[in-house]
């Protein structure tokens, strides 16, 4: 480990941090919010730290893989404590655990809250709550396209061959291509949808809020009801579109913008995804319908909760807990599945589940002919054992600390439905959850520890999870 | 698929079992309770029917692996159907649907029940009820030591070289011998908990039942409120201490019946299993001493509920969903843990967890090293990949069909502790789970395509998963 050239890079991430927290700086003057001052002190103070980091290290030598898992980790925590400054200086959020939690909720794209007040809030820092999903967003993208697969994290080398940009062996050229290429993408989507959002009546700082929310798969919303609150039929279908794009693989964009639209129907996981999403559409209108008793809004109220949810965005239109355990089972694995890998959704990913799925029907057909040798395939090419083993492991791994962080919750003294949906709506970074987390509550009420314990599951189900139980190996640290 | 040797075999199963349907004929007769009639036509329309299948059929060719999958799944299943007769003919369970519930339960060492009333049910009925526990532990020791390791499923192949008698490369020499050294221990713990039990105080006839459903961690009781109907600590203690040997690999009882007494501490699984019983009891206690404000009783009803499903018996001294959601959560970790290999226990089972944490680790040191190769050990020595692919494998398929099994359940209106309670505790073969299938409720008001689907997760949970789902191969079925 070159930790010099570790503290490096976290240095120049904070000397970008500081600078965007200028953006939200003309809102909050528009608005006179009064909160200039804590923008400002916030900015400057994170710059300073920054440029201290970067000033007095250099690289020590070449970032490789092993310096890769401790960047990637380290860097999502420091933004999460600088960026919880605005919410501490501006007295929005005075404990710094509330803020911590915020904050890592907005740059793990999670979207669960502990305000129960939002439209109080000065419009600098929504904004800037707003800006964490969207630049946690950014920087999902780019890890789940270029540095997952160069560090080796659950499978993600498999989309080596599909990204755009050169293959290199050094982690930085390639990051900086792919990221150039794939913020083009975000950023035209974040025009279109915001402009789209403003035809549907909405302010321009609200159509922005919300879209930060929609393309990064977020779900903080400027209002209390969140999207519900503009009961615009129109308004709803805009962002279920973003949402399905939000949760597809930002490489499928990429090339469809270049005039391949066939892209998305020949690829296998987007596929699947949409079989996923429609069978849980027509699986919940089922319990609906009969519930609403007007089959336009209860359609349109399932498509918008089961893509919110499937995307892990998190935004609401309708209190999903008084649907039936079913549709709200349904939801739950949902979370865990999550959206598609190189998207910003979190979760287990489509293509993991699929590769599971695939591993499980060799094993049986290696039961029945003990002597065979019978490789897992995925679109039919061979995927080498060291993937299957990398995939397969996530996927317990996942369950696991899933199965252990409730075990967690529990000696809080939460309920079944709240434990449950805590831990699979942070884990799988969707926002709400279930029970005294669900779509009408926040996480105010939730213990401090167990706010600490949900930060760190946000973090885990933000970076697949590997790249941080790495730092807790012996082998990582040994010489 | 040599069906002809399937069907001779079953044939012999069956005249197996109708000579066990005579066993329960002298307590009827005993206490003249009125059901020795439709106990001797069930044996004899059993018998009749394996004689035909017997008699009509022949070995076509020796029984491979092939054959071994499909005469234990439909061997199950068979003696499940005939196996209800008694039931059904002595009128106290006249639905075919709950009858084969019962039946299957009690084969599958589940012990869970459809019957609300069990006290007034006439003696040879319940002997049988308890018999088929009894039965059922018998063929899974040699199942899950002789015949699984032969047939390659989940990792029991690691058994391989721990079992007593011969290895060899037929199915059939090897588990005779098998079943003749493991059945003799059976058979001594089954004379020593009868006295024991009687020594405190219960009939021969409660003594025989009662210890039937420990050795085999079934669970029928002979009386409504289960084992606490006696409010005995001897009985208790007694209870707890055969549960605890039945939970634990047979193979080890038998070296340890042969004077190698420390086998019990060499074992890492043995081992392992204990500490995760004792941290169990530790947690529960916290919760369940402050609840009675009884130290004594709240420790002892803490390590009978503790004991008795975590080796999958499913015996009740207390009402669990009294206690809080973390004990109960604990509970049902447990019961997806399950017991010992090699034991009469459900569940995942102690040995497939512990590799498959193993295996988490290799996976965690690859990405570290991503070129150096780390194999998976077990004390010592490296586990093929084969076995690990297994396993892991085997952990996996268990968990989806967990998860799907509750999304069915959902779907016939189960509110959420109910359906994860439901087939947590017939996918673990424990009996009792929580909410209205709880310790003090029953079976009875799940609707009929539920107990059909129950009774399918118990099948699948006893031949550890894969020997069944192999049959719906269609691999399995090519020539």
């Amino acid at each position: 480990m070159h930790i010099v050239s570790v503290i490096h890079l976290l240095g120049l991430l904070l000397l970008c941090i500081a600078a965007t927290m200028l953006l939200p700086v003309p809102f909050s003057l528009y608005y006179a919010d009064g909160s200039t001052f804590a923008l400002l002190v916030s900015a400057g103070a994170t710059a300073l730290c920054g440029a201290i980091a970067y000033n007095r290290t250099n690289y020590d030598k070449e970032v490789r893989a092993k310096e890769g898992f401790a960047v990637v980790t380290f860097g999502w925590i420091a933004v999460s404590i600088f960026g919880s400054l605005p919410f501490i200086l501006s007295g929005t959020i005075p404990s710094f655990t509330d803020a911590f939690f915020e904050t890592m909720s907005g740059f793990t794209t999670t979207g669960a809250t502990i305000l129960t007040e939002i439209e109080t809030l000065p419009q600098g820092i929504l904004f800037w709550r707003s800006l964490t999903h969207w630049l946690g967003g950014m920087g999902i993208i780019v890890l789940s396209l270029a540095i997952l697969p160069f560090l080796g994290v659950g499978g993600m080398q498999l989309f080596k061959a599909e990204v755009p940009g050169p293959i290199a062996d050094k982690l930085t050229p390639r990051v900086a291509e792919t990221a150039k290429l794939l913020w083009g993408v975000y950023l035209l989507f974040t025009i279109i949808e915001t402009i789209l959002l403003m035809f549907g009546g909405m302010t321009f700082f609200d159509a922005l809020c919300h879209t930060f929310g929609t393309l990064a798969t977020g779900g903080y919303s400027t209002r209390n009801a969140s999207v519900g609150a503009y009961q615009s039929a129109y308004i709803d279908w805009v962002i279920i579109f973003f949402m399905l794009l939000a949760g597809s693989n930002f490489a499928l964009h990429y090339r469809a913008l270049r005039g391949d639209f066939r892209i998305y129907l020949r690829d296998r996981e987007f596929r699947i995804y949409l079989v996923i999403i429609a069978a849980a559409i027509s699986l919940i209108t089922l319990n609906t319908v009969p519930l609403y008793g007007n089959f336009p809004k209860a359609f349109r109220d399932t498509v918008f909760q089961v893509l919110s949810i499937s995307t892990t965005t998190g935004y609401g239109t309708a209190d999903y807990e008084l649907w039936s355990f079913s549709s709200q089972y349904i939801l739950l694995l949902l979370m865990l599945i999550g959206g598609s890998a190189g998207s910003t959704a979190g979760g287990v990913k489509v293509m993991r589940l699929h590769l599971v799925i695939k591993f499980i029907f060799t094993e049986i057909s290696h039961l029945v002919h003990p002597r065979a040798v019978f490789p897992v395939r995925q679109g039919g090419s061979v995927v080498s054992r060291d993937v299957v083993g990398n995939v397969v492991g996530f996927f317990v791994l996942f369950l696991l600390i899933f199965a252990a962080g409730i075990l967690f919750m529990s000696f809080l003294g939460l309920d079944m439905a709240t434990a449950f949906g805590a831990v699979a709506a942070t884990l799988g970074n969707i926002g709400p959850g279930l029970g005294l987390v669900g779509p009408t509550d926040n996480y105010a009420a939730i213990p401090g520890i167990g706010k600490w314990m949900l930060s760190f599951f946000m973090l885990l189900g933000r970076l697949e999870v590997f790249t941080v139980v790495v730092l807790f190996s012996p082998v990582y640290w040994r010489k």
